[in-house]
């Protein structure tokens, strides 16, 4: 059996509660998958940098660069206000790591249990790419020439490399997807495989415009050749993203667009509690759900853990083992369309150690 | 009687179907709310690049500068991909005008002929910052020291002076919001005044920052002691706003963030075709819909003129005729839960001059 050595970063609030789920899911996978996993406690988060001045040790990016086939994360939380010498370690360690591309799927599941917000049901996938735009936070801040007050100036930085890269998994998913889909369907009538480009060039012409073109010439290789490619605007992205979400297959965006698209799209499904994402880099796969860290739900117990276990799921995925990925994706949809173990975010009464159980039981 | 006097920018597409509409409008209000106006007609879109070379003529920002009171602006085309010499003259119009606010109310008018898609209706104004962040457009290309490609760089500039200037009319606005509902309801029930400053702080540390305490500080003063301040993270309230649109009353947003929120509030409401704006500045205010020039439907008369009518109630409200304003915004409310004439973008069947027939009928 391979062993898959998975550092754990729990970070601050409830992901102290809801990567514990991820660990048990990992371990309760079956035997006849050959999959084997050891784990490492790694820290990070707000909490650490008050005890120990620092957010993220590097031990825990030395650790998981040497020793380390995947992470999970679990979240953390930000000062209110700009606090000396902290910055969040989970845009740091995308950078540190390569974590190039953030992978996040939205796919409404139907359930008793709850009413999908959503008119119609969807699945799709939001391509982010990780590691610059508007993250590479390089700001700074002058007087103000013509007035009191001041000035303060960011960068967004959009390279050739890194949107062809972004595109170019973001189309390796939409062709994986598109078989998938196939296998499952047999002849039936399917939705269109599409990468959708999103940018703003008609305002950001030489930033969005590169990221708009090398996308373009990226998907337009003979491996992508089966898929529509289109582009849409990113302000009528999210009107039709909360209009017609059921159109949408595969969403690449630059990295601050992508942010508030995933958000939009876990609106969409029910519950940030429900959306995972993978952060993929060359040599390391990181899990991580795209809620927050709950502050005023931490300790009670009542997390939602499904983003965390469906993130396990992108993970494994992304390790290249689709197998074990699709065995967590369909528990987890079984147990909501049960819907009996549903947590308070959903408007069900179940804990999380409820949900989690609930999902090892059907794996 | 006061005259007036409004530039009327019809631009490109339907700009030149809904922009008449508006006109129609005003010389349509009743004699007893002692106005008048008179228009100069005044160029500027991709079509006038395409025939003459530039965007936006001198002379139509000269004419509003020293001549209107107020004006309407259609919609422009943007060309698909970098046009040498072209550039927004919406953009290029709020800066050079000074419109340092872009106000769109977006509310829910429950009507027979649409289902709107949001749970609950919506009754809420997204205040965007008009002339700085990404839009001041200062981009830059150099190839990529790191390998073959080339690196883009935009700056995202804010300014203490415009943060203040916005979130003061932002506030003044919720001020003036809370009375009217007050008036309109008597000791009813009524939602709470409220201003939510949005940004991303947590990665933006000097200039979302510096947009943050400086709304925060403004907020402050003893003229908005009655409303509530609250702040959400922008991608958190992409989440919230399509999960509990209807707890939010006044947003207001840097630039770009504004741009996405309002359309993300317009397909809430059902149809970008719904949602007027006001672009307003020291000396002038231009109204504007939300919606662009709309290339497919282009000449065939079925443009939804509601966000443009919407719009001039806007204007006249921000030329301080609140009376007249309101005059409007009660026709097209009217008209829509009647339901009688609604465009093809609602599901109805009524063309741009039978909306506007039924509309002016009601004023
Ligand atoms: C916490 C924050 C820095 C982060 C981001 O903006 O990327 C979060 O919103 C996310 O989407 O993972
Ligand atoms: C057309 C475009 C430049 C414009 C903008 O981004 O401001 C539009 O989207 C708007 O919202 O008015």
């Amino acid at each position: 059996a391979r062993t898959l050595r998975i550092g754990l970063i729990p970070g601050d609030g409830i992901g102290r509660e809801v990567i514990p789920a991820g660990r048990r899911i990992l371990e309760s996978l079956p035997s006849s998958l050959g999959l084997k996993f050891d784990f490492v406690d790694l820290d990070a988060g707000y909490d650490h940098f008050k005890a120990f001045g620092t957010a993220l040790p590097e031990k825990t990016v030395e650790t998981l660069q040497k020793e380390c086939d995947g992470a999970l994360f679990g979240a953390v939380s930000s000062p209110t206000s700009k606090v000396a010498g902290y910055t969040s370690p989970i845009v740091a360690l995308r950078k540190r790591l390569s974590l190039y591309a953030n992978v996040r799927p939205c796919k409404t599941v139907l359930s008793p249990a709850f009413k999908s917000p959503s008119t119609s049901p969807i699945d799709l996938v939001i391509v982010r790419e990780n590691t610059e735009d508007l993250y590479v936070k390089e700001e700074r801040t002058y007087p103000d020439p013509n007035g009191d007050g001041q000035i303060a100036e960011a960068i967004k930085r959009i390279s050739t490399q890194a949107s062809r890269r972004i595109a170019t998994i973001a189309g390796e998913i939409a062709v994986r997807r598109q078989k998938m889909r196939q296998k499952a369907n047999g002849q039936a009538v399917q939705k269109e495989a599409m990468v959708t480009i999103t940018h703003k060039s008609n305002v950001l012409s030489q930033t969005d415009g590169l990221f708009r073109s090398t996308a373009r010439e990226a998907l337009s290789a003979p491996a992508f050749s089966s898929l529509k490619i289109e582009e849409q605007i990113v302000d009528s992205m999210v009107y039709k993203l909360f209009l017609q979400p059921q159109y949408y297959d595969v969403i690449v965006a630059p990295n601050l667009y992508g942010d508030l698209l995933s958000d939009g799209a876990a609106a969409l499904v029910g519950s940030l509690g429900l959306v995972p994402s993978a952060n993929v880099g060359e040599g390391i796969v990181m899990g991580e759900p795209c809620h927050g860290s709950a502050p005023d739900i931490e300790g009670k117990g009542i997390a939602n853990p499904v983003a965390t276990i469906r993130s396990v799921g992108c993970m494994l995925e992304f390790l290249n083992q689709p197998e074990a990925a699709d065995v967590i994706y369909n528990a987890v949809d079984e147990g909501l369309r049960e819907g009996k173990f549903t947590s308070p975010d959903l408007g069900g009464k179940a804990s999380t150690k409820e949900v989690t159980d609930d999902i090892v039981r059907r794996l």
